[in-house]
C-alpha cells in the first residue's frame, strides 16, 4: 500500500497539466472546504475552483476525493488502496485483515499523525464531523456494506471504536506491552472482537 | 456513585481544618506534581507541602491520592468508589459492569471532560504518562489484579483500548447510532469483548 500523504508524484502518468504547487493548492483548498462543509458536503469541483485549477487535477494528483481528504489531513492512508487490501478474501477473516492493515499503516508513521488526528477531533467539532462522515461513509462504511448482514451503522461504530481504541492505547497512551506487541499477538487478541462487530450476532 | 469533580464538600465530617481554598490549593498543587512526576512518582506529602497544608487535608478533602488525581484533572470519577461498584459480584460478568459504569459516569457529564482528557493525552507526553500509570496501576490495573488469570498488563491494555474507543466514538466523534444507544444495547454488544480481554483465553 502506498501512503497518500508521502506520495510525491501524480497517480497517473501522461501529460503534466500542473506542477507540484497545483498539488499544494489543492491540499490547502481541500482543508478549507472539508472543514467548512464536512466530508459529504464538500465537492471535488468546489475544491478545484477554490484552488483555481481544473477538477481533473484532483484525480490526476490524488485519484479521487477519498485520498484528497486523507492527504489534506496528513493521514497516511490511501483509502481506496486500503479497502482494496481489506475487502477481498474470506469475510469471516476480515477482522484479521482490519487489525493487520491498521497496525501496518500506523506503525510505519509512528504515533505522531494519529495523535494529531485525535487531538484535532477532540478539539474541533468540524474535525469530528468530517472524520465521522469519512469513517462512516468511506472507511468503515464500505467494510460493513461489504460484509455485514444488518445494523450497518451500529456495527461501523463498534468496529471503529475497537480500532480507534487500539490505536489510542498503542500509539498515543503507549501502554505496554500493547504498545510494543507484535502484529500476530494483537491480531489474535483483537480480531475476534472486530469480526463479531462486523459479522457476528448483535443484540 | 459520587462524581469527585463535582463534589463540593469534604469526604468526612468532623472538625473543619481548612476552608474550600485549601481544596483549591491542593488541586493546583496536585496538577503540578502529577504533571512533573507522573501518577506513581507523585506523593501526597509533596502535594500537601506544595499547597502549604497538612497531608491529612488530602484525605479530608479527597479521600486519597486516587480521587485527588481525578479531581485535579476534572475527571468525573472517584476511582475508589468506581472500583467498589465494579469489583464485587460475578467475575464472569465484570465486563457488563465495566461498560455499564463507564457509560453511567460519562453520560452524566456529556462528552466535554472526556474530550478534554483525550485532547490533553494526545497533546502532552506528561499527560499521556500520568494517565498511562493511573489506568495501568489503579483503574484497570486493580480490575485485572482482581479477576484476570495471567498477562495482566496486556489484558489491561486491551480492556482500556475497548473502553477508550467506545468513549471516543460515543462522546467525541458522536457517531450514530452508537452515540445515542441505550446502555443495554452497548452492554450486550461490547461487554463480551471486555470480558474476553479480562478473563478469556488470550494468544
Amino acid at each position: 500500500m502506498v501512503a497518500a500523504g508521502a506520495q510525491p508524484g501524480p497517480r497517473r502518468r501522461g501529460r503534466r497539466p500542473g506542477g507540484s504547487d497545483t498539488r499544494g493548492q489543492l491540499l490547502e483548498a481541500a482543508r478549507v472546504e472539508f472543514a467548512e462543509r464536512g466530508y459529504e458536503g464538500a465537492t471535488v469541483r468546489r475544491i478545484a475552483d477554490r484552488a483555481g485549477v481544473d477538477a481533473a487535477m484532483v484525480n490526476h494528483w490524488f485519484g479521487g476525493k477519498e485520498a484528497l481528504f486523507t492527504a489534506s489531513l496528513d493521514i497516511p492512508i490511501d483509502p481506496v488502496e486500503l479497502l482494496a487490501d481489506i475487502l477481498p478474501g474470506d469475510p469471516e477473516k476480515i477482522g484479521e485483515r482490519v487489525v493487520e492493515r491498521f497496525l501496518t499503516v500506523w506503525d510505519a508513521t509512528g504515533g505522531g499523525p494519529l495523535a494529531a488526528m485525535i487531538q484535532s477531533i477532540a478539539s474541533h467539532d468540524a474535525a469530528a464531523r468530517m472524520m465521522r462522515e469519512f469513517i462512516g461513509n468511506v472507511l468503515v462504511g464500505r467494510i460493513v456494506a461489504a460484509v455485514s448482514p444488518d445494523q450497518h451503522e451500529l456495527r461501523a461504530g463498534l468496529c471503529g471504536a475497537q480500532v480507534f481504541g487500539m490505536g489510542m492505547v498503542r500509539y498515543v497512551l503507549k501502554f505496554e506491552p500493547l504498545a510494543s506487541a507484535d502484529h500476530a499477538t494483537l491480531v489474535a487478541a483483537v480480531a475476534p472482537s472486530i469480526q463479531r462487530y462486523l459479522t457476528g450476532p448483535l443484540p
